[in-house]
């Protein structure tokens, strides 16, 4: 009998899930819909069904589950979960302890920040596995951070750390969706490198992009067919990401960088010109020992994460 | 007979020194010019007679020198003192192995980046004592950073974390003394501070500033008596390092900011000034651990913290 690790990862759409052995190895999957327009009753009885499916799924694989880890957006405070902070795509969320929603299972059930569990599953497993000091990030609709020192995250003093997105890229510019003036989110994300090319159609009346909606996959595809409007908004998105993590390369000299979430996927010359940037703007002594990679777990990151907060803590 | 640590702090001035418990109480102080002018050879005679001088002090305190500890400017390697990266001020100083220069002393020697060693003063002894996760930073004519987890210095892959100053402050902005564009340094230190207040002298032909050089102290002390060019060029200045300061508590949640360096003095209404601009760009969830101090130590946090190096390394 193996000992294995539940995890599940909590989206305002889709409850991903699944059982990892102690060396990363993915034993099943599961994937359902969260239902958060139901309301938090429902929701919490869906996450228990889906940990009800991953104990009951254990024993095909000869294996049994030891604890469960459960990823969520918003401030959660490890290890028990408890929801401190906002999580628009969950209303009511907040004040929810989410390992006591586990009460009546018999073992251990942790919970944490979504983002910092996909930094862990690539930390441990992944793009930064064998690093001690990483930095890691998701570019997406939001941008996110977590910080791995020696194998353990940064968690910071109320449980808030790696808030990447939310660090200034142009003092008192745009205005945040969070009220605050000038973040990087505000610039880079999804929406911004939509609307930055929006701006830039005017000039190319005849690009294709003129056809339709614009989309991050449709640009990023633009960018890559050498679309003038893609180019110049891919190339200077590319750069204040670049600029932007080289801010922290400058303040925290990680050993790796690890992009993730939905943009990483925009391929080897879109990173290649976020790498490019980083190391223009960071300090060459701080870039000697730096790598900066692509997430090797796409979207499967965040259940495999909260499924590593458990390896090592128990067996 | 005691047990205390030896301390030098090296600046492009002076060499400052001192002898300190394993407790933090000082015992002796020296300090000699640095003579940096007279080449390294001389420099480093300077350092050895300094560390001699301390040696020779102890036994008035009824002491023992256990260990000396030597901070300096550049990229240094702990724990031997390794200079790797740029000292613009010594010059010939990279490549020199500190604890080398002390190897015909018969105990051990170490070196640190000077920032770090500020940090750990105030970390250990000083405005952060007590606290699990700092992030100490010096305004001056440079603007330094140390981050201090657990009591451990985060050295960084290759020492050099903590460069506070060189973050992005305003993307593809003023061009910085290191060739990058935009950094907070460039906006912020002594020079930026007297650039900003000379350009708004312009619109106040009737400030006694316009009367002879403006210097920091001139400039914080005009602010201070309400001159008006003074006071916008300053409450700028507090708000861009409040900004830059709460971009950082959005990535790390330290639970204090100790805030050091000449410009450090400013007095309570410059501090507080930065510290509004930080509980308005950190998050609420992250300033609601968060305390804002001024460094205790003043000028002599350098030779403070070299000497904390060694406690509870050797005894």
């Amino acid at each position: 009998m193996t000992i294995c690790y539940g995890g599940i990862d909590l989206g305002g759409s889709f409850i991903k899930a699944g059982l990892l052995t102690g060396s990363g190895k993915v034993l099943h999957r599961l994937i359902v819909p969260a239902e958060v327009e139901r309301g938090i009753a429902a929701l919490k009885d869906n996450l228990r069904s889906v940990a009800r499916g991953l104990i009951e799924a254990a024993p095909t694989y000869d294996a049994k589950v030891a604890g469960i880890g459960v990823g969520s957006p918003g401030t959660i405070r490890f290890p028990e979960g408890l929801v401190t902070g906002a999580t628009p795509n969950i209303p009511g969320w907040i004040g929810t302890n989410i390992s006591r929603i586990f009460s009546d299972f018999d073992l251990p059930v942790v919970g944490d920040n979504d983002a910092n569990c996909m930094g862990l599953a690539e930390a441990m497993f992944g793009a930064g596995k064998g690093t001690k000091l990483g930095f890691y990030l998701t570019l997406g609709t939001g941008i996110g951070g977590a910080i791995i020192i020696d194998g353990k995250l940064l968690r910071g003093a109320s449980y808030c750390a790696g808030e990447f997105g939310h660090m200034v890229l142009i003092y008192n510019g745009l205005e945040c969706r969070t009220g605050r003036r000038g973040c990087l989110e505000q610039y880079v994300n999804a929406g911004g490198l939509i609307r930055e090319t929006r701006k830039r159609l005017e000039k190319y009346p005849d690009s294709p992009l003129n056809d339709g909606d614009l989309d991050v996959v449709g640009i990023l595809e633009a960018f890559r067919t050498g679309d003038p409007a893609a180019v110049e908004s891919v190339e200077e998105n590319a750069d204040m990401i670049g600029t932007a993590i080289g801010s922290v390369v400058n303040l925290l000299n990680p050993e790796v960088v690890v992009i993730g979430g939905g943009m990483s996927q925009g391929g080897d010359r879109y990173i290649d010109l976020i790498r490019q940037s980083v190391f223009g703007y960071a300090f060459e002594s701080t870039t000697s020992a730096l790598k900066i990679k692509v997430a090797e777990f796409g979207n499967e990151a965040g259940w495999i994460g909260a499924a590593c907060l458990n390896i090592g803590q128990i067996n």
